[in-house]
């Protein structure tokens, strides 16, 4: 007899409304519905029906609107243009240009028994729809409809020009995302449903250990923000705190996931090394290297009213070792204070203000930021040229950060008087001027072996070039 | 201390044996072991042993076909020119030409403990079997091996001559497909193990409340069927009524599922726009745009005996939004019988017989429905040519009416003085005819800017396409 | 009211350190951290301090050492030329160069709360280490960081020069498998999470029935070991005992994963045929056709000390059936002891020494070996030449075999008069020499048409050949 197929599944999962930086209503009576780097959009839960408002950062070319809400919109997608709201329930969606010159519209899509829509995406080119059912409508931004199809069940999706990022979720396939282009020419997916290595939430394994049951029941899979940067590259900041930009995302066998800000790392070095919960990040973009974002305080991790000014994070890739920095700045304390009166373990813990990185733990981080930067900068060169006109300039001058950070670890190995070790990084050494400099180094460490090796490849790759010329 | 591993599973998954279009038995001794274009295969328990009947739909090339059955078969694939037949438990399979020019053959497969053969497919070049456990061995039609491969466990798989689109799941990886070819020079998967977006029955969760609990345990996905249309393209037909079909399949990034028919909105706008679940669709196959299938009416949702004749359904995309469809036959009803005596809104629910389509969702359904299959058609053409020799003459028909139905919504946009939208309308056109019929219809509305830009965009095409013959 | 999303999820997963080869401990104080074809890894536990050996097959190359553990490390990975040991919880890892020329050196690595290093791997190039939360770092051999990324947690990887060979297991996303090389100059994914076809053992699912539950606590996915062949093709061996290869790996769409060999059948036929559970076998690594293993007797049924001597087993393609082999075997023997005393079934069972494969079964297996291992190799030549100087003359061999093995098909079509299934084996054929004993065999049958249809093949190669050579 066959077993009933019920018995081993899981319960239905039961999808919720995730706009980028949305927040949940919690005790109060209003909650920002979206959130980025243009501005942020409040609603206001009143008695008979609710109040929306539309603010913007650059009060210089933006005004900020308001109206009246008479259908409980629940989703919302902001960019420069235009506001785009919908209703998960009812299948209502209203598209809002910024500019008095263009006119609204708002369309009912249809939704099946059970099925609601789950995100909206509105680009100056497209307007994008994801349900829990996993159906994908696209329109232009006059409301017109361009494309059905069906994809693994939408949880979130942002949209830059034509290209959307979705999340996906379901019992079935877990947690996966797309990266796809819908051009006016032909439809491309860089990823297709591929697994989405970001943290889930589950009980008892919260990351922060506040409010974090209302947050998960309001967004179970805990997507804080998702956003393009302003080079057009994907990222995802989850509920523990870390940004991740998928590099080379063009290719799709290249593609991958790179860590580039431990939020948590940040607030307990600000917190001088404390592990602290008074703090916490919520994230509106990321431009190039510096995460902008509403530093939260208080008993909930997302921002409360009115909305604190913006702050920045430079970004970092999470390689520091918090015993070994704690240990650096306790060593250094002590150096400090041999002349002074003795202080006692717990009294150098107190006084929180300077961690000391270890040099070389710097140096490690300083190359792997530079080299993950430098390379998401070359695939937009290469591929959509300058952007902002400076783009050359700053890859010019990553690869001159990276290397001199090889440098330092360079200078370490040799006071180690391991050539072997200082040998493989040389081989990392982009500049003939940083080989020049490794030459230096390695003379003054009198590694006369070491210096013959180096002299070796800077003549090798002098000879090569010349032969290039010819 | 270890935390046992099996505490966080879900329960071993009962496979079973699903073939396109099998029902199973019910209350009754006899079942349809298979079913699509070209027949069925009844099955009939016996004390003794089972009979097996071998049915065709048409009778002028085919003749039905009788055997007594020893072995208790419980899977089979039917094509044009033989039937497959396999036990599930014991591994032996069974070939049975139709003409009695070419020999039966008979082969045991290894099994191992608690494996068991879940499908079957034979084309007029190979045999393909799909185990629970993931072995896909390959023979040719003699039974000759020529594979052996492991996948993730299969559910169900159909077959295309040297194609095979699989159907995968495993509690560890969901929901997946398959689209491979294995032909005699290379291999090569199209889509291996994606995500497949079906609607998988869940407890409590069932689409239409009849008998879904037996059909469930019978077939855990709800797959009632999947096959190749006749251009070639994979189809699946789901437990939602939903059939879905593979776009641009050759290209590994371009592919998508694109719904072509919610059979449940078409019984719904059969019955006039009540909720009924006295009606139910039961796929055989998809020639072009017309879905085959047996009406089914009664307890059960699958067929029972004797078979009723096939029925046909042009294919719709599903974006009508039932309770505008609803509001339109009222308006319209209402302007009819305002000569007459009043009615209340229940009795013109009643008086089921004429929905009425609001003209801007027919033309955008339309729309997306046109540019849909000549998608697919298209990339037919160019891959593998004109298969029945009007694949060119459906084409340009299809382009007329994505032409036409665009103006329809110009129309409106026209009417409601939207020149924007209008404007974004036109981008979409093809043919200059259409382009000059857009401004006619912008000339009546008295948009002399609409007009400018139009014959702009003509001007611009006509240039360029001189400037292309040069 | 949302419903708490943790009702529908699995617990937690307890990620475990698995290196290829690793055993538990079991009721000892010592246990094989790792082994492979050159050597392996003891950990002895005790009061204070650990100590380990790393012990080697090939004395004459390398010499046993041994060391005080201070930090009890629990990971391994070891090659030709070092050792990397990892402690799973506090994040250190130690590299030990098997030359004193060479130094060792440690290096802790970040972790977050609750997040464990999982497995790593250590090639002549690079150093990998992968963690419960996805983590991937990737350094050179001195430890200098090159990489970090994130991906679906790790649970085990293996490394072969530039290329890693990483199992992924998530209660979100399954089970899946990259294959990727870190080169110098560019990164690629051949295969990025990709759902891997590895049984996966569950409760009161166990393939042997002995110990399976301690072994399940200590490796969930029941991965005994994971290796590359020394053609570079990636390999896994579960805990159904069957062996994996992965052929076609550089082409992401043409992969597939095809069953090597099912060691319960080898010792199922060792054991003349009777279901036994008194050996078992424990994988060291895949020397082309040979899987050298060591072979395991009593209670568990991974190696006990001292470490028992490595044997081999030929690799068969599982398409073996038990009941077709005792039946051959049964009547073998009853027509070689018809002149004998007559002899019950039971009996005939008992003597287990010869069991007899019947001549088409032998052929078949044959046949699709050699097929696979002509595949792999073909790869290897094609994409990186010769490794070992006799890969071409192996090749040669391998496609006599096959076409050996088919004649041997072709005779038993022709002994049953079935022309169709008999030509259809020559379209396999791969050289003249195999079409003319074809046709010599077709004369022998009588079967005129047959010789005829050969004769018009063989000539078509020939005229074709000749074409190319003009």
């Amino acid at each position: 007899t066959p077993v009933a197929y019920s018995s081993g599944r899981p319960k239905p999962f039961q999808y919720t409304t995730i706009s980028p930086g949305s927040t949940p209503f919690g005790s109060l009576d209003r909650r920002y519905l979206t959130m980025n780097t243009v501005g942020y959009v409040v609603t206001v839960r009143n008695n008979e029906q609710n109040s929306i408002t539309i603010s913007f950062f650059d009060l210089s070319r933006f005004t900020e609107t308001h109206f009246e809400d008479l259908f409980g919109y629940d989703i919302c997608s902001l960019n420069e243009n235009a506001t785009l709201f919908a209703q998960s329930k009812s299948g209502q969606i209203h598209y809002r240009p910024h500019s008095a010159m263009h006119s609204n519209w708002t369309k009912v899509l249809p939704l099946q028994r059970d099925e609601k829509i789950t995100s909206v995406a509105a680009t100056n080119k497209r307007v994008y729809i994801g349900t829990s059912f996993g159906y994908l409508r696209t329109f232009n931004i006059f409301g017109v409809p361009l494309a059905v199809e069906k994809v693994t069940p939408i949880v979130s999706l942002v949209a830059n020009e034509f290209r959307i990022f979705i999340v996906h979720y379901s019992p079935f396939n877990g947690v996966s995302y797309s990266l796809y282009e819908q051009g006016p020419q032909s439809s491309k997916y860089f990823q297709r449903e591929s697994p989405l290595p970001i943290f889930v939430p589950q009980s008892g394994l919260g990351s922060s250990g506040r409010s974090n049951d209302l947050f998960t029941s309001f967004n179970p899979l805990g997507i804080k923000s998702m956003f393009f940067n302003i080079y057009g590259d994907p990222c995802i900041f989850g509920s523990d705190n870390l940004l991740m930009v998928l590099s080379k995302w063009r290719s799709t066998m290249e593609a991958r996931w790179v860590p580039l800000l431990d939020a948590n790392i940040e607030i307990w070095k600000m917190s001088g090394g404390k592990e602290t919960s008074d703090v916490s990040v919520w994230p509106l973009g990321l431009t190039y290297d510096v995460l902008n974002c509403i530093l939260v305080k208080g008993k909930n991790f997302w921002p409360g009213f009115p909305l604190p000014l913006p702050s920045e994070l430079g970004v970092r890739v999470p390689i520091l070792v918090k015993s070994k920095v704690l240990q650096e700045t306790k060593n250094k304390k002590k150096l400090q204070s041999e002349a002074e009166v003795a202080m006692s373990d717990d009294e150098t813990k107190e006084t929180n203000e300077e961690l000391e990185i270890p040099v070389n733990m710097a140096a490690e981080e300083e190359y792997i930021r530079s080299k993950v930067l430098s390379s998401l900068l070359s695939d937009t060169l290469e591929n959509d040229g300058e952007l902002y006109g400076n783009e050359n300039e700053v890859l010019t001058s990553l690869v001159g950060t990276q290397d001199k950070s090889l440098l330092r670890l360079f200078a370490d190995a040799c006071s180690e008087q391991n050539s072997d070790k200082a040998m493989s990084i040389v081989f990392e050494l982009k500049q003939d001027r940083a080989l020049n400099a490794a030459v230096k180094i390695s003379e003054r460490a009198e590694m006369l072996g070491l210096v013959r090796r180096i002299n070796a490849i800077r003549e090798a790759k002098f000879e090569e070039q010349m032969n290039s010329i010819e």
